[in-house]
């Protein structure tokens, strides 16, 4: 959309719906959108971060380049109060190359990446496969003494799915935003941690259980066909280093091994060539402040993360988000905008292994709760801590009065998730009414997990994110091999900056505070009558 | 679908139809069906060409084994006549291992494949890119002098297109038969070949100036997104090597190149380890009979290339329809059908650098016609030497009654395209009558182009291609680095081989002859006044 479309659409609006009054007056909002639309900056920020830095794993090389450059840049902007915050997370992991090449019955280099956290080869390791699918510790007899000496594939070739229904690149019409606008009520199961556990703690069953038998490394199936991979992996603190070498292999190609390993032997060649980091273990969020007008009022914030995994070079993930909000920031300095409330810009890292970055922030500045009662889980990272009682609010608690995070991808917005908090629908309307033009106007009050606005919203704060088209980020670019610029939309990021700065001002000189959620206490089991079903395990 | 819904549907076929009269007996058509899918050898055939040969490129080793392995398969099922026809190709040429580095301004691996018949690198060639994108020889003027030492880029990098209209695998629906089911008329543009020479000789050109100018290496984007690479080439003839390694890069790889190369020097470490085979410069096509009872009664033949090319495994282009011939030759061997006509069963070589093979086969048993007047096209294979006149008829001709061609990926039967003999339509329908409760009886006369039923056409005989469901070839695997046997299915292969089966039986036994084309003469120009549009150039 262009700039006079867009003033267009603002004027219509204006006129049909007067008793709308959002807090911004016209100027600003169409200041903001010259800076946006004439004046951009966000793809040359995705750029970088992208094309020039890279994946930026928490505690990588990259990721401190990143922290470094982030910072420069807020500061040429002349943000105020540029700095790092760090918190403890563990071991920085980077690649400097790996290969893994079948060289019998023929030799052909298949599509692979190490799993991140998994120690290096040393040199280039060849070994026989076993295909030997393994998903819960009963499957262990199974392949008792089977393992020494092999690479074992230890997941189970599941044939291709015909992915007819639907186009992999989409945008959101009417239908679907109505689809999201449902509430879920929580089912407050107290075993709720049981299967998050289990996933977490099986990669270390494995390796420990690859290791006693004598396995030299193993390999897991890409879960994205068409030749993508994504090497997640979680083992980041220091005295926790896996046994073996681990490597995902494209689904084409490990379907490919399991079915010649039913022919005869296998022979693969493994190089990974991977490095820790021990010297600093803390991980670090970037902050920067655009100061308000008055000290009392407190602040809003946005944040999205910095960190992401490296198969690709996080580009929908989330050197978007990163971007726009640092555009948000850009363009709310260039315009010299002087808010009431302090507008604070967050940029995390530990979000992919766990949401470590926004978690450190909530107990640094916003609120406190226990650890898990059994401290193996609460060494697992935030999501074992986030269900404990009570909430203890530290004095900076009632300064945040609006958080909004950005993490669906590159997709342009279309929209708030209230994240459960009904009371903020309407303010959040009005704040969104200028940006019918760009069908951004829904406000649902659905819950969304998995990113950084979730503990704020666990201890009751107004943690909100935003709705995003999805374009092809659930299809083929989260986490993936094809995370790069290129999935990135020039008008989409605009159109988000705009937004988002709007949203912020509008925020951070609201008379009215954004309605919050309720501090938390020890809920209820919702199904007291509960049985568990043995034939579900 | 199963065996007993298929004898339900051909049950109900013949109650409401009974006027339609195919003429294979019912006992037969089960027979066929029975053992293709309860005995089928269909996936075995081709998960050895697939997983254990590989990318069959013609006249490379791969191709080499392939052409025995196959010989030996219909031998083993008792096919009669099993043996090969050579005819003059040019030279092997196979990838051993490749790599394409990016080390500066950061190290990282891209998705690439060295471009067929290119030559090697010796040992790991470092050198800086330019981005210089060159479509025609205009372009040069712009780059002369500016490309010594460099690795150049040639391709516009084009961005990324929102491929929000259709899922990528797709079968094919009532509406998209009714909408393929219409024939062109010809252009006859008296300067058709124009195009196709242009871009026959452009990669030349473009080699030959890069070469002149002191370049080291040339990469292009590939023309699909999400990291696919295809790598094809054509300079497969000895004495015309080409002077300069060339390398496909993944688009979005392709993309980040070009974009850091707007912000400073960029480095390539390209090491392609390939090999030409001059030991015997001539192709072999693959034939296999099941001999007819009455000797005179000619034959009727089905074929499908067993060449691909190397990105992967050509699985979909085309193990599917080597295998789906192959399929038909064992089930009608094992069934003991004694077709009055002699059945030919033809795995094709050649096909994707042109259509050679059985362009070979048309001039070596069927009818020749004069090479092209110009040498330099008549030397660019038989596209360049398939509108030239007289067609001369050889004794074989006639015993020619039917040509049936697979090359459509691995999709089931939908029907036939009888390319453009509209006296066919009726009878292929009344063989295919049985075949509704698969819904493959559309008998449509467009014409196809491209592939192996194309010279038979052009003679005037009677050569047909099956119409299948297209699955994700069009989208995903053609040529592609995911033409892998995992994008196959089971269940379609086994239809295709049922329906192949029973239609080269009711060809073969049929008292009528399939309708044949025209023998062509020079046709004349179909818009006596045309001019040129100087801006369409």
């Amino acid at each position: 959309m262009r700039l006079n479309t867009l003033i267009a659409a603002l004027a219509s609006t204006a006129l049909v719906a007067p008793a709308v009054a959002a807090p911004l007056d016209a100027p600003t909002i169409n200041r903001i959108a010259d800076q946006s639309f004439q004046h951009s900056q966000v793809m040359q920020t995705a750029a970088y971060l992208t094309d020039r830095i890279g994946g930026r794993m928490t505690n990588s090389p990259a990721m401190r380049e990143a922290e470094k450059w982030t910072q420069g840049q807020f500061k040429g902007w002349g943000l105020s109060n540029v700095h790092l915050e760090g918190f403890e997370f563990g071991r920085g992991w980077w690649i400097e190359n790996a290969s893994v090449r079948m060289v019998s019955p023929r030799p052909i280099t298949l599509r692979s990446i190490p799993i991140a956290w998994t120690p290096a080869t040393t040199g280039t390791l060849s070994a026989p496969i076993i295909v030997a699918p393994m998903a819960k510790e009963r499957d262990f007899a199974e392949w008792r003494g089977k393992l020494a000496g092999k690479i074992v594939l230890v997941t189970y070739p599941a044939p291709a799915k015909d992915d007819e229904a639907a186009a992999p690149f989409k945008r959101l019409t009417r239908d679907d935003i109505t689809r999201i606008n449902k509430v879920e009520q929580p089912d407050l199961d107290p075993d709720f941690d049981k299967p998050r556990y289990e996933r977490t703690v099986w990669p270390r069953k494995l390796d420990a259980f690859l290791k006693a038998e004598g396995a030299v490394a193993w390999a897991r199936m890409s879960y994205r066909d068409n030749g993508l991979v994504h090497g997640e992996g979680y083992r980041y603190q220091v005295g926790d280093t896996a046994a073996l070498p681990g490597v995902e292999i494209a689904a084409e190609d490990y379907r490919r091994l399991a079915r010649l390993a039913k022919t005869g032997p296998v022979t693969l060649e493994i190089n990974s060539n991977v490095h820790f980091v021990d010297t600093d273990t803390k991980a670090y969020n970037v902050l920067a402040d655009l100061p308000g007008s008055d000290p009392k009022a407190g602040y809003v914030m946005a944040g999205a993360h910095l960190d992401s995994w490296v198969a690709a070079d996080g580009a929908t993930d989330n050197a978007a988000g990163s971007a726009i909000i640092m555009e948000a920031a850009r363009i709310l300095k260039a315009i010299g905008a002087t808010p009431k409330r302090t507008i604070r810009f967050a940029l995390w890292a530990g979000e992919e292994q766990g949401i470590h970055g926004s978690d450190a922030y909530v107990r640094q500045h916003l609120a406190t709760r226990p650890l898990n009662a059994d401290p193996e889980k609460a060494a697992l990272g935030p999501s074992f801590n986030s269900r404990t009682y009570p909430v203890t609010k530290l004095p900076g608690y009632s300064d945040l009065a609006g958080y909004f995070n950005i993490d669906n991808g590159g997709g342009r917005l279309r929209g708030l998730y209230t994240e459960g908090n009904f009371a903020a629908v309407p303010m959040l309307k009005d704040w969104l009414s200028p940006f019918e033009g760009f069908d951004a106007t829904s406000v649902v009050a659905a819950k969304t997990g998995g990113t950084d606005h979730v503990y704020m919203q666990t201890v009751g704060l107004p943690g909100f994110q935003f709705i995003q088209d999805p374009l092809d980020y659930g299809s083929r670019t989260h986490h993936s091999s094809v995370d790069t610029y290129d999935h990135l939309r020039a008008t989409d990021l605009r159109q988000a900056a705009v937004i988002l700065a709007s949203v912020l001002l509008s925020a951070a000189n609201s008379d009215k505070p954004i309605p919050a959620g309720t501090t938390p206490t020890q809920p209820n089991d919702t199904d007291p009558f509960r049985y568990k079903d043995p034939s579900k395990d």
